[in-house]
């Protein structure tokens, strides 16, 4: 099915007008990168691509479209013409989903005509920047619970029907295992969990009734919700009376805990079903959960074996929107070379890295994460790529005299081309592939980088040949003015 | 087009198939309330109505949601049947839509089958506090401006596509006059805007052939960006180059400010063009802009005619989340009439008041607005209703003592049926429309209850006929533990 174009800011319609109109073909190349880790943390995680790539491959425009515009009044005929055939047939490198990402490097490049470069421009930030927010707040928490079990609960909150559906896809990649969203469910193979509602409960004229009845229905591991009435006075008494029958059965259950202090209610529901002899059973937990609550309970050894965790995870929370951006890095001139480019800004850390770029993760011996480098990626001069048997000094991309050495032992460059013409050139990876990918990948970072309160700052260094790029086209700017 | 009902919490389904095993067909009421204004504010707006009714009203099952169900293996082949010609069939009263809303009122209440009451809930959820929510946000946003001129712009940080779209939809209804995403201007007809990105300027020689080029195409009041090299150095000299011609033609223009000291460089920008003589030339200003930024330089009397929010206006930004829930209120008993249930739960917040009930919004003699009040609204027992000219005592809805006398002069009744039998009662109304509902219904609140910061809290207090059923209720359930 065509994703329709209209799905995009204003100005860039009328932008690539202002390119057609003037005959501008020229090839520009775009690269998106994000400025700052979401959640105050010192990681964050790429997601959506596989969205995204899908939704290119399909972009074009509906005759309803060009209808609609051609009604603005600002559109000439022929410029409309050519956006009914409108079809993406650039070039796209990203890195791989599920990379553990940082600020200022470039994550997806994007080279075509600047009107096809800017057409998908809105769609790209869109799915990526949301994407990317959830997978990276879904990996924090699944930190925060000790790699624990984290189920993904947020729908009735999430920011409209594809806030909620995006998420469950972005939380499963950063580490969630099952959603609430059934309909997350079919679309990619997420496990589908769920309890129970008070409504279940109160349907019936009393809890025990109630938990006894669903359990009839679903024998394999039912979670009974025990806050309805009071959690201790009757919620886990009447729990623990259906769960001994059927634990007579050979069967176990779960209790869940919506409300009150859930640090308390935990341990004292824990030492009633173990004084029960219901040590099987276990503890869900939910209510307006985070990564530092989380943390808190894991700290103070809460007894909780899962976390439903809704408004916060699909959301984000405190940090709604990932801070991506998509910047010109360098545009072709007449002779068809590309000139690298860079926005200056009236607020320093607005200003880009110029040019065309590859990004490198270089570990150490042992296989850990020391830095990631961006070099200048000319197809024409590659001579800035980071071998490995090398030595060099990588610059802080401020461009001040802060500088490292090291000795190149492995490094691979990071963007790939996924994309040509137009056309796919990977088939779609399963998402638990990339949820397993996201966790090999936080692996390689040492503790201090993954701490979720002032974290410890994760280094993107430029080689010396960008620096002195930048530095150039810096003198040449102040010059002009 | 159908609408899945697979976009539910997996719960929903299980709990239903449990009504539907043990042949529960008795009818329930539910209401739809929010638990505490967003953004420490003093108000809400109730936005996404006709959506819901809409989605409500072809709500389904395809054949491959059935088959997924199927796969899933826990559910009866007979009860997939039913499912297959699922419809809802329900009665659903609620407030207008852009009503001004307050904690604890129910905005909408359903009847139905406990099974069809459940299968639309994360569908109702999902979609009334995420547009409330926004639409909350921009009628902050709009009163901050001083009632000025909004333009939404938030497609690149939205949640998804459906995050930006509806977002779109809800920011005009709260006050926005115009939105980026095209799309959302041919779906909804809201009027859409744009100025240039920092690539159009980039990809010419120079600035001033940029905004020239611009305004060649687009005559009408061109919106020039004028940070890209330095605002006040390069940027507003090569905007007032091309504004002197376009002054000279008898034409417009603007400049934009995205970045850098928004106060302090409106009013250079400002004293610089009307030196110029160019006391047209609009300034429109972006740059992360919310409701608290935005009255900073509203109050600093900052020279700004037109204001660009994205981020923070269509996710909500620190709030990201309505606080909307939806609580059984009633049931059926086995003779079909409705019994009055409440939810006591450990935290006295989250208990709710029972029954089937009715608002009314009380004004006085000028027509401002004193409290909204909460009556039970028994179709069998029409007692309870708020009549002008008489004198009541109303309570505090936490039951205790507190309350006040009010001789009614005017109320009507805020809960309207707006669907029958699953079908449409009332048609389409125009957004704009909704959007002077809003602006109208803002103005009978004084403006302390409109305060950003730590406002008046409005009244919602109950009849003396509610506080008694739930003073009941509460003693027969403290009797039971």
């Amino acid at each position: 099915m065509k994703q329709s174009a209209l799905l995009s800011d204003f100005y860039a319609l009328t932008m690539a007008q202002g390119y057609w109109l003037r005959d501008y073909r020229q090839e520009a190349v775009f690269e998106m990168f994000f400025r700052r880790q979401p959640f105050g943390g010192g990681f964050s995680v790429f997601a959506g691509l596989e969205t995204l790539l899908e939704k290119i491959r399909a972009t074009g425009f509906y005759p309803e479209d060009i209808a609609y515009l051609d009604n603005l009044g600002i559109f000439d005929k022929r410029f409309l013409d050519y956006l009914s055939a409108f079809k993406f047939t650039g070039k796209i490198w990203s890195m791989d989903e599920g990379t553990v990402i940082f600020p200022q490097e470039p994550i997806i490049r994007v080279q075509g005509t600047l009107i096809e470069c800017q057409i998908i421009e809105s769609l790209l930030l869109n799915t990526v920047n949301f994407q990317s927010l959830i997978a990276t707040k879904a990996a924090r928490v699944w930190l925060a619970s000790g790699k624990g079990r984290v189920m993904e609960f947020g729908l009735r909150r999430a920011q409209g029907p594809d806030g909620a559906l995006s998420a469950s896809r972005a939380a499963f990649i950063g580490g969630a295992e099952s959603t609430s969203n059934v309909l997350a469910g079919k679309t990619f193979g997420i496990p589908v969990m769920g309890t129970m509602a008070h409504s279940w409960v109160m349907s019936y004229p009393g809890e025990e009734e109630a938990f006894q009845a669903y359990a009839d229905i679903y024998p394999n591991h039912p979670v009974f919700l025990i806050d309805t009435y009071d959690t201790l006075r009757s919620g886990i008494q009447n729990a623990a009376a259906v769960g001994r029958r059927l634990a007579a059965q050979g069967r176990t259950f779960g209790v869940r805990l919506d409300s009150g202090d859930i640090h308390y209610l935990s341990m004292e529901v824990r030492k009633f079903l173990d004084a029960q002899g219901l040590t099987d059973a276990t503890i869900t937990v939910s209510n307006d959960l985070d990564e530092s609550i989380i943390q808190t309970l894991t700290n103070a050894g809460a007894p909780i074996n899962t976390w439903g965790v809704g408004t916060q995870l699909v959301t984000g929370g405190s940090d709604a929107a990932f801070t991506g951006v998509y910047k010109l890095a360098a545009k072709q001139d007449a002779g068809g070379s590309f000139q690298p480019v860079m926005k200056f800004s009236d607020h320093p850390e607005k200003t880009t890295n110029p040019g065309i770029k590859q990004v490198w993760r270089l570990v150490d011996a042992n296989g850990n994460a020391v830095a990631d480098i961006l070099s200048l990626d000319d197809p024409a001069d590659p001579g800035d790529a980071v071998v490995p048997g090398n030595r060099y000094a990588f610059w802080h991309p401020s461009a001040d005299y802060r500088h490292f050495y090291h000795d190149v032992t492995a490094a691979e460059p990071m963007l790939k081309l996924r994309m040509d013409r137009g056309e796919l050139l990977c088939s779609e990876t399963p998402l638990a592939e990339i949820q397993k990918k996201v966790k090999a990948g936080l692996e390689i970072f040492d503790s201090s980088y993954k701490r979720m309160l002032n974290p410890h700052i994760y280094k993107v260094s430029v080689t010396a040949r960008l620096r002195d790029l930048k530095l150039d086209l810096i003198k040449n700017h102040l010059g002009d003015l």
